[in-house]
């Protein structure tokens, strides 16, 4: 397998009420009534037109605080360890995050946004469209996330286990 | 706005029947009956552990032969100039991909999926379980995707609109 390397940069970055893992909610639809902003740097504004129409756009994220990755987690929302492709845990080989969020307006280079599960600062790497015919799946089987256990645990907020900060190694 | 770089490697790659990006389809939902597979490299497969069970699951890509970004593109699927944010093309300024197909099975380290709209050996950054709770909108309204104009057009397949190949100018 050929080894390559890809280099991106942020396309802006999140501006949201939440300065540490501990407490954040672990996806946008917990967060749903959490405002924040999204800020695009200048030279990508003009890629925003057309966005204005779409209720939800999804925020490709970098979890640049994720402590590295294991390839085995124990999930916020179960208590046992599972396969970390199975997980949407933010300590993942490349540490790329998923957000579905509501788009509420547009303002120059700001998005006004609801429904956030992402740190203060956190770098956009993508923002694109949510569309349903491409995205949305509502009867698909959710593996582990389906057991009656795991959907009563509703609400979630994040703790500690894969805030980078609290490591005592770098 | 602080610059910041980050690196990715893929952790696997898709093998599909798509050598180019003319005919390929431009999105999962248009490829529903084309098998491919997705070969993970052997260090990361102890991540894949309970990822059977998921009906769906998502694929972030590196469309790494797609053309330089431009900030508004004519997409596929229209016949105007629509910012490429409000667009899900793969000249995007980090040219990632998001693709939610059927899994089928796994056997070691390939996965078997339905629906696929990626090249032959586009390289996979990381792989989600598709979660209904987290990603299904419906009826989330979609903007200029919408329009009764585009809505007629299915089925589409791509042109060599956003295919580096085609460049001259290397």
């Amino acid at each position: 397998m050929p080894s390559q390397e890809m280099t991106f940069r942020p396309i802006g970055f999140v501006r949201s009420p939440y300065s540490e893992q501990s407490g954040t909610p672990i996806q946008p639809v917990f967060g749903e009534d959490t405002e924040a902003t999204v800020e695009i740097a200048p030279e990508y504004v003009d890629g925003l037109r057309d966005l204005v129409g779409f209720e939800r756009i999804w925020l490709v994220l970098w979890f640049d605080r994720a402590r590295p990755a294991k390839l085995r987690v124990t999930p916020y929302m179960d208590t046992v360890e599972r396969g970390v492709f199975a997980t949407r845990a933010p300590s993942r080989p490349n540490s790329i995050g998923l957000s579905c969020v509501r788009l509420l307006r547009i303002d120059g280079a700001t998005l006004h946004i609801a429904g956030v599960d992402a740190l203060d600062s956190t770098p956009v790497l993508d923002i694109k469209p949510y569309v349903p015919r491409f995205d949305a799946y509502p009867n698909s089987r959710a593996g582990w996330l389906d057991s009656d256990e795991v959907r009563a645990r509703r609400g979630m907020r994040a703790d500690e286990r894969f805030d980078q900060a609290l490591d005592t190694e770098k």
